[in-house]
């Protein structure tokens, strides 16, 4: 623990954590923030994950055992005004705690384990607060990895890593893959992939789903473009029983991911 | 069509309309107002709900099918500058077209059909955008209806409106029901009630959801109060199949409502 606190939102340690708010220098760093106690938390179970802790005086005392976790294992941490926590977070209400982290996905074949069961996969998603929902749910369906294609939101992407909950450190996250070579990939390792579209043919009453599926999620407002579903194995559409036209991305991709999960579990 | 344009932000009407984006003055004129093109197309399909429209010359061009059907049913349709919308709409980007309407609301007695088959209960679901989700959701699986608690947020709140897509005019909602009294008269019509909570005893794979079910869903960080849980006929989580610690109140909702809706079509 830093003895002293430091206040001035111009200090080299503030700059080079705040200057992770930006895509192009997480990607150049190779590093990014995790915010708020949940996701400081799981980033601490990952040996050589976390860099460096920023707290304020209040969180330090609140999260003493994550605080003291921290210290524990040798990382540096930064005590920090009320301020200087604004300055890092990128939420209304900072909670005080964050994290500097390495950047944790891995490549695409070493994602799967040997025999996956379930992939999500984010093929269009823009929306960094979707897309975190997404993952994590994924994780809560027991799924064994998640793939963010070329054409997704970033998933290190502060909101992003706040929607996940912790997940972005749960299972194995894939990045920048281009879709068509995600669904090769994830074919031949014996995964049937469904995409998810308003426009499918079959419904999920339709489906199958005790096998191996690996999902393919679109954007928000478009759904997937041609050229995906037709890669796809088939194109599934959650049933809309009532008046509304669609559902939301996030609502869709738990229904498809959940009835993958259960039919597995009872076929 | 008024031939000029309002670009005062301090005419009357533009008062009178700015004013319904808090809750005492809904509550006092009786009227909420429904942004976008998707919200007051559903709005015009239902007879007497809309009581005048505001629209930018350039949505009137774009969405002209729809200040068509308002103009043909003689209703007031304003033409605003950029400069009014921004001031009456609750987006950042403003679609250019915003609805008066009438509430929609009714009473929990003639909420439900006289078979009701699915019910969401919102006990204690604080942010609107979950809110709306969670009544854009319930739509999609075919609820027979959805019920706001006394503690819950208002279902004519701006950010609920938008995220319910429409749905707040598809279904009978009943608002203002305190929690006991909601599930005593489900019960009376016939429904299982179900607390939604991840405290459950049973997970959504244990229980027959094929009968009548209404499922009551709690805050997003806290849960269902004990009060609550003790009411329901049974406390139903779903089951985290990985590590997350939970799911997103919007998701688990998602995933519970069409649990129902499939297991009654394919019991």
């Amino acid at each position: 623990m830093a003895g002293s606190e430091l206040t001035n939102l111009r200090s080299p340690r503030v700059k080079a954590a705040r200057r992770l708010t930006k895509r192009a220098f997480r990607e150049q760093d190779r590093k990014f923030l995790a915010e708020g106690p949940q996701a400081v938390r799981e980033a601490l179970r990952l040996d050589g994950v976390t860099l460096e802790l920023f707290a304020t005086a209040e969180a330090e005392q609140r999260h003493s055992e994550i605080v003291g976790e921290a210290a524990a294992r040798g990382l540096p941490v930064h005590r920090v005004s009320g301020e200087v926590m604004a300055e890092l977070s990128q939420t209304v209400t900072p909670q005080g705690l964050l994290a500097v982290c390495g950047l944790v996905h891995v490549p695409l074949e070493e994602a799967l384990p040997a025999e996956p069961r379930l992939v999500a996969v984010l093929a269009h998603v823009r929306d960094p607060g979707n897309a975190g929902t997404v993952l994590r749910t994924a994780d809560a369906a027991g799924a064994d990895a998640v793939v963010f294609t070329d054409a997704s939101v970033d998933p290190y992407n502060g909101k992003c890593v706040r929607a996940s909950a912790g997940s972005l450190f749960h299972l194995p996250v894939a990045i920048g893959v281009p879709v068509s070579e995600a669904v090769r990939h994830l074919r031949r390792q014996g995964l049937r992939v469904l995409a998810a579209d308003g426009a499918g043919k079959h419904t999920l009453d339709d489906v199958d789903l005790s096998g191996p599926t690996a999902w393919i999620f679109g954007n928000e407002a478009w759904g997937l473009p041609e050229e995906v579903l037709a890669e796809a194995d088939d194109v599934v559409r959650v049933p809309i029983y009532g008046q509304a036209e669609s559902l939301n991305l996030a609502t869709a991709a738990a229904v498809c991911l959940y009835s993958s999960a259960r039919a597995r579990r009872h076929p």
